[in-house]
């Protein structure tokens, strides 16, 4: 652990490019090929630099213990058991969430650009992440992507206590103009679970609406949130969505689903998550330049309306996390304390020098 | 106008197979031929059937009121602007959405029986109703079908004060074993804005989360709502999914989008929706009664869990439908009286006796 006073030291900024580095020399460590390595440092800084600090390097301790058992396999071998023109059915073999999903995007998008459309159903992966790390990459060479993978459960069915659905989490990304890509990127849960980790983190309550504990009953303590039942958004809506995006991912493709998937919190349990991703090559239905001009004119017209009290602008899809990237990388990273900790131990334990607690 | 006494009269349950003739009917003789007059009057018989009262029979004098204006075609006739293997746009030429969207299926489950992935890019249509008549269709032969459309604008930006997203319904449906399809149908809003209508018709008082009057505020009056804002479901998560389904739909089809669709409601204007429809035939991922299987095992799973209180039973996606419909087609429909009414001005006008009000 680091000691009170280094966390007191934190530098409140950090070098998003060091951090990348460090992680990647973690991964490495532990029998992670370079290049894999470095793809999944980045899906954990890129998350921190989005704002979502819940899917950053706060997780970096928990991919490591599943490497280290061996529920993930350091080395990821992948391969197609269906390979047919627009469509592919891709078997990860508990590689690396990240490693596997990746090489789905350049499948994909391939097959898009030969087809129209190109199909991915992947099955014995891992969790990948952030959705829209993956979709982002689509949409940067012409295609609007979808992307949905199940997860472990942690709500239980509209009526039930008994958790057997994950939070499941879904993207869709179109190419954009002057604003780069519209991004969409959501959980099916009222609230995503690494927010009430990081809540317990840094010891703080959770709304009410959140989640349930044991017995059903709505509370603020992170930890007996974990303990119970986290909330559907939308109430019904949101289990039902859970449900589709869980057959999607995780039945379609031959995968786990339901309560057989194991979350990337748990350190010794191979995953069975599946995923499903979807590209469509927009120049495939009209001129990609057509395309972009009229998102373009899309995002001026969202904008183009009378404000709302408490408002200062309307934001389009993904405007929030482009805005905090582009902070983040100007000023460095402030990373909750504890979270800094974690990385310092885990590169301790990995006989990394981590630097970050000078 | 239906006497109070002919209201008070109305049989509390109707024949479906007659209401669904006397619709025909009704289309028959302004000028819809009569195979595409049977598809619409069923697609709003079945909506009533499955408890979808707010796109039921409600809304036939709606459609009936564009045809006659011309806004939307009785005459029918699509065609391929893009026909390239597993993906197409469609050009409905502002004809029947409900025609229109039934020949997208035909279309999409044809080239993903031949592709493995089907997809359906559909401009120049019309409000087609209830999403899940057709995502059921393909599910039936076999698909996973996944179909959106955009609509009239009825909500705001997140933080703005100016209708620019409809409520831009989606529905998923996989093919089930014994239970039959499951099948997804939500609206990105908080409720459907045929609901408000129907509170409206029935004098009744909507929930304050439902929407803001034209100033923002909360309302419980659906009068005062329906000039004002219908408020996205989960907050800003529902208006970046609204805005997302717009862009699949309207712009990626080169259709129009956000305030320049007009809603089925609108009498005189050109619709403008677009629809985006995908359809994965299941046996070029896994041979189709492996999956039934696992749907059944599915379902079952998410049955064997306690009970919270206040439910008798888990619901799978689709069940209260079918459980509805079944009833409704061995009892007979139970419509409120306003839209018997509404039925039967409707017929009068068309010259079709009704005999709904003996």
């Amino acid at each position: 652990m680091l000691d009170t006073t280094a966390q007191q030291d934190t530098p409140s900024r950090l070098d998003p490019t060091r951090l990348q580095q460090l992680a990647t020399e973690v991964y490495q460590s532990i029998g992670v090929p370079e290049q894999d390595a470095q793809l999944a440092a980045d899906t954990l800084v890129q998350a921190d630099l989005w704002g979502h600090q819940s899917h950053g390097l706060l997780r970096l301790a928990w991919y490591v213990a599943r490497l280290k058992s061996g529920a993930m396999k350091a080395v990821t071998q992948t391969s197609l058991t269906v390979d047919a023109g627009a469509i592919c059915v891709m078997d990860g073999h508990d590689g690396i969430g990240q490693v596997i999903t990746r090489q789905a995007v350049d499948q994909a998008v391939a097959r898009a650009k030969l087809h129209g459309v190109g199909v991915v159903s992947i099955r014995n992966s891992n969790h990948f992440g952030t959705c829209m790390y993956y979709t982002r990459i689509a949409a940067e060479q012409g295609c609007v992507m979808l992307l949905m993978s199940n997860a472990g459960p942690n709500m239980a069915p509209w009526g039930g206590l008994k958790k057997k659905i994950g939070t499941n989490p879904w993207s869709i990304a179109v190419p954009g103009g002057d604003y780069g890509p519209i991004v969409m990127d959501m959980a099916n849960s009222g609230v995503a679970r690494g927010k009430i980790y990081l809540a317990n983190n840094r010891n703080e309550e959770i709304p009410p609406h959140w989640a349930v504990d044991a017995a059903g009953r709505p509370t603020t303590d992170p930890k007996a949130a974990l303990e119970g039942f986290i909330l559907p958004m939308a109430g019904h809506k949101g289990y039902v969505m859970g449900v589709m995006v869980d057959i999607l991912s995780g039945v379609l493709s031959g995968s786990q689903f339901l309560d057989k998937v194991h979350g990337p919190y748990d350190p010794v349990n191979r995953s069975g998550a599946g995923h499903l991703m979807v590209a469509l090559n927009v120049a495939a239905f009209q001129p990609l330049s057509e395309f972009h001009q009229k998102i373009d004119q899309y995002v001026r017209s969202l904008k183009d309306v009378p404000l709302a009290a408490g408002h200062e602008q309307v934001f389009y899809p993904g405007e929030l996390e482009k805005q905090a990237d582009a902070e983040n990388r100007a000023r460095g990273l402030a990373l909750p304390a504890d979270t800094v900790a974690d990385v310092v131990r885990v590169a301790r334990e990995a006989g990394v020098n981590s630097n970050l607690a000078q």
